[in-house]
């Protein structure tokens, strides 16, 4: 079932099952898997991947006043590759190359950037923004406010909150600044702002905000070193800031941070 | 496909795919979203709105010895909204003014109050009782046996326990008494009473009893303070207990607490 | 849309909307409900059930490329009841009698045995292995080089976990020996080892490995006694090792676990 209104691109693969609602535009060479529900005014850019039975442009809480769909938007970048079962509501904007897992959910008014990753089950409560090169893995909850810088890595079952006293209606995203990492399970208190390079260690309650290059770790969570003073456990070498030390999927891949920073100022500097 | 023992409403919308097995009854007024499967002697109350792709009456173990459906009927009640995806089994009892998120499970045995909210990806183990104007946010965990009573308000992560030294087969649920409040990420232990107006603090593990109006935190949890020095992040003011202090959404919302049970109290000595 | 190349037994039932792809073999009285998706190359035993919407030999990364599916089985066990829509890859062998809850996610490369259970939104994350007679709750997150051996119960929102200096890249797994229990929410740091008839108590943080019969509490944990202290609640009888005091869907349930090991022992003798 495709809406007459929607435009379809060439080279555009449509499996059984799918339902394209009204003024929806697919671009080129895009796949659309098993049993995706589309609903209206969807825009899918170029070379991208729908995985079997995800649902875009998904209904706001208006809908259901009377259950008539109002505008709201969803535009998803080039060459994105999402897997199944993914629900993104409308009012949302997806950068290039995105990848998500598997039954991830993304909210209204979420605005992500380019080169994002996104793991299963993982639920992004809308109102907030995501950076350029984020990596947010398995099951972690960005809660509504939530403000994340480019470069930044989310590890599993983390949690962004924003209600200091809950039910509050009162709340106060976390801001999470550029190369931070914040590992597997940790907690993140409302309106906590977690400086460049910290890294939150795993199980963390964090309860005040972290300074640069600092390792925070137990509950609640207290400062334990300069990140500088991380080694990897196989090789001994230090492993903090991590842009010198890992370049897999980062734009510096094909030669290292430094040489691709200094190439990006003197482009910068034309 | 349509059983021919279904009873159909006035003004139902149906979508394409549904499935709508025996004796299944689906009073006016509800709307039911492309590819559900309703099973067998679920009964949907009017007004109601049932996600794409949910599936209502699903089986219990008995289902899997001889592969046919015994008797293990599912009410939910009116004006509920249950967005994409959720589960729920039959033996269970949803009460009016329902509203979940995607992908929640619900299993079997499970009594659900009026004004009950339950979050994406929560799930509801089943055997268990939940009151009404009870909010539980997304990816929480209602192990077997626990007890929640009016106006609870659950955080994100949250997991009630119920075998003390597992694996046993001895459970002992969780009590919830009426207006706590269980933040982010906290897990309670097996048979633990928390009392009304308590506060659990975001990753606390709670080994012991909370006592009425007591905040704790910690791993494993201790008791800090009593609720009413918390104060709000913003104004200043105090927060708890919470009833006197916010209203979205609860029945005192046209006016406050004390005036809203005053004239409960008036009406009921009538 | 059943492919000519696939292989149908005797007595299958195969509802609404089914997919089943190219080589798939699928064995005498297996039941495959509404609307599941079996790719290419999936083998399913006698006997099993699979839940309605479970997708089966999912795509690995190298589909994305040139969107053709390359050669990657998967076999699934005699008599396994796999609950709504998990989603299982390719390159996975699971043994017989495995059950599953609703939404697991199963990766490649993941070597699961005999009589394993794995609850509601799991998710493993491949390139690992599970042993006979492992007990995996909801909601836990198995990471890669993850390996389990037998007998093992995983409680829900436990994490494995394997890059110890995120980025890095350099990945080493959680061991966890036989008879061990991980209680809820623990979280195991990369590489430990977690010995036999170990408790790992519910909300630890676990940074070193855990010694024999030894239980451990709190963030980050610490051993706090031999597991033979530990009673139950209701009964005050001690209740570790459990294998001399749980029974139910163990091989020994219908003696007792030293009878059926001595039997074990004179067979394996002859
Ligand atoms: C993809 C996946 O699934 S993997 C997920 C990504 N990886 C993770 O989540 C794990 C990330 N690693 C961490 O969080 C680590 O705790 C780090 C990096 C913060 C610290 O690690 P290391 O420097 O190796 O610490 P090390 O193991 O040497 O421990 C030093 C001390 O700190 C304690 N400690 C270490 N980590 C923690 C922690 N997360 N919480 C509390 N205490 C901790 C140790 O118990 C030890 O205490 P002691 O001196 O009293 O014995
Ligand atoms: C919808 C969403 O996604 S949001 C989810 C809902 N919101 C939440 O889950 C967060 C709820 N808030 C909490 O849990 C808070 O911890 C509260 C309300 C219990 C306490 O908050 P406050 O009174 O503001 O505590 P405050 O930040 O002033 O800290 C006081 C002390 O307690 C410690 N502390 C505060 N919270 C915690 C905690 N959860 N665990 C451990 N220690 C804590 C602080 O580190 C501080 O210690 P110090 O005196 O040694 O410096
Ligand atoms: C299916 C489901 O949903 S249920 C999930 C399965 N069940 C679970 O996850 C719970 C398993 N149980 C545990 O983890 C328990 O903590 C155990 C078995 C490790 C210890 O339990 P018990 O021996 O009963 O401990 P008990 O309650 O007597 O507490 C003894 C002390 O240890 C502390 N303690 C107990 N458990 C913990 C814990 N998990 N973390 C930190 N401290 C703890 C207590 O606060 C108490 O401290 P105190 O002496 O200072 O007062």
């Amino acid at each position: 079932m495709i809406h007459p209104t929607a435009q379809i691109g060439q080279d555009v693969t449509i499996k059984e099952g799918v339902i394209i609602g009204d003024k929806v535009i697919i671009e080129d060479n895009v796949y659309i898997d098993y049993g995706c529900i589309i609903r209206e005014n969807v825009h899918i850019k170029k070379g991208s991947f729908i995985g079997a039975r995800c649902i875009l442009g998904e209904y706001l809480m208006d809908f259901y006043k009377d259950r008539t769909n109002k505008l709201h938007p969803l535009i998803i970048g080039e060459n994105s590759l999402i897997r199944t079962e993914n629900i993104i509501y409308g009012d949302t904007i997806i950068g290039d190359n995105f990848q998500s897992g598997h039954k991830v959910t993304i909210r209204e008014n979420t605005k992500i950037g380019h080169n994002v990753r996104i793991g299963t089950l993982s639920d992004i409560q809308g109102h907030c923004k995501i950076g350029d090169f984020v990596s947010i893995h398995s099951n972690v909850h960005i809660g509504q406010k939530s403000n994340i810088n480019d470069y930044v890595w989310i590890f599993p079952y983390v949690v962004l909150t924003n209600d200091p006293t809950p039910p509050s209606g009162k709340l106060v995203g976390v801001t999470v600044d550029s190369f931070a990492i914040i590992a597997t399970g940790s907690i993140i208190m409302p309106g906590i702002h977690i400086n460049e390079d910290a890294l939150i260690g795993a199980g963390a309650i964090v309860t005040k905000d972290v300074p640069k290059e600092t390792v925070v770790v137990g509950n609640p969570s207290k400062e334990i070193c300069s990140v500088r003073k991380i080694r990897n456990r196989i090789t001994g070498e230090p492993v903090y800031p991590w842009r010198y030390t890992f370049k897999r999927g980062m734009p510096w891949e094909e030669s290292d941070y430094e040489t691709w920073f200094n190439n990006l100022s003197l482009q910068e500097g034309d």
